[in-house]
């Protein structure tokens, strides 16, 4: 039986609000975001600690995330995207890209949940942006 | 004149812990860990925002973390290594690596000044894995 959450979200199980995906990578909402907009990056094979991930994925990861960083900031007019990747609350390799315009905005004590609408409204801006 | 503290730390007018540098960049304590080892990496050339950093440096940036993410968990026994890329409080560009045992250690919230010789000690440990 398949236990990992994100592997759920992978195989249609569990709902998400998807912002793109392509044959190695998904990308969705955190339902617990530091910031509106806070998105994650994740491997479609099961992996857990992203140094383990090996080449041509872990390079292709970070292409990913540079990419994926542009209409993020765009749809939330955040300053920058920062990065984060922990690791411990679920063991699926799993990279944060969160909106922030302050020091030290990436703690991660500040997440709070937020309701499926206002994800699926910064999903949605984001999405356009992609498009 | 310079005043980029990075800047001061690559050019020798200000001090640092050093773990390791090759052409393009240079990787050192950080003197406010948030775990003993916790290890920023830097370009050699100057520039602030990490999604600005352009091909091959970007992609080398990252295989340069994960080359030294080993040394440092080795020496340090921590669980895995963190990332962290958030970048307000210096405007160049930095890869933080932290050692993290816990869920909510990478919290820089927690950071807090090592003496000379703590940074010292671990530098040497995590030097010592490098060799």
């Amino acid at each position: 039986m398949d236990t990992c959450i994100f592997c759920k979200i992978l195989n249609g199980s569990a709902p998400s609000h998807k912002i793109w995906e392509d044959e190695n990578f998904f990308a969705f909402l955190d339902i617990n975001p530091v910031n509106p907009g806070h998105t994650m990056i994740i491997p479609k094979h099961h992996i857990d600690y992203i140094f383990d991930l090996d080449e041509p994925l872990y390079s292709e990861l970070f292409r990913v995330t540079k990419e994926l960083s542009k209409p993020i900031k765009k749809a939330t007019q955040a300053g920058r995207i920062g990065v984060v990747i922990e690791g411990f609350s679920v063991s699926h390799l799993h990279v944060h890209l969160v909106p922030i315009n302050d020091v030290n905005e990436l703690n991660p004590t500040r997440a709070k949940r937020a309701t499926a609408e206002e994800l699926e409204t910064v999903a949605i801006s984001i999405r356009n942006e992609l498009s």
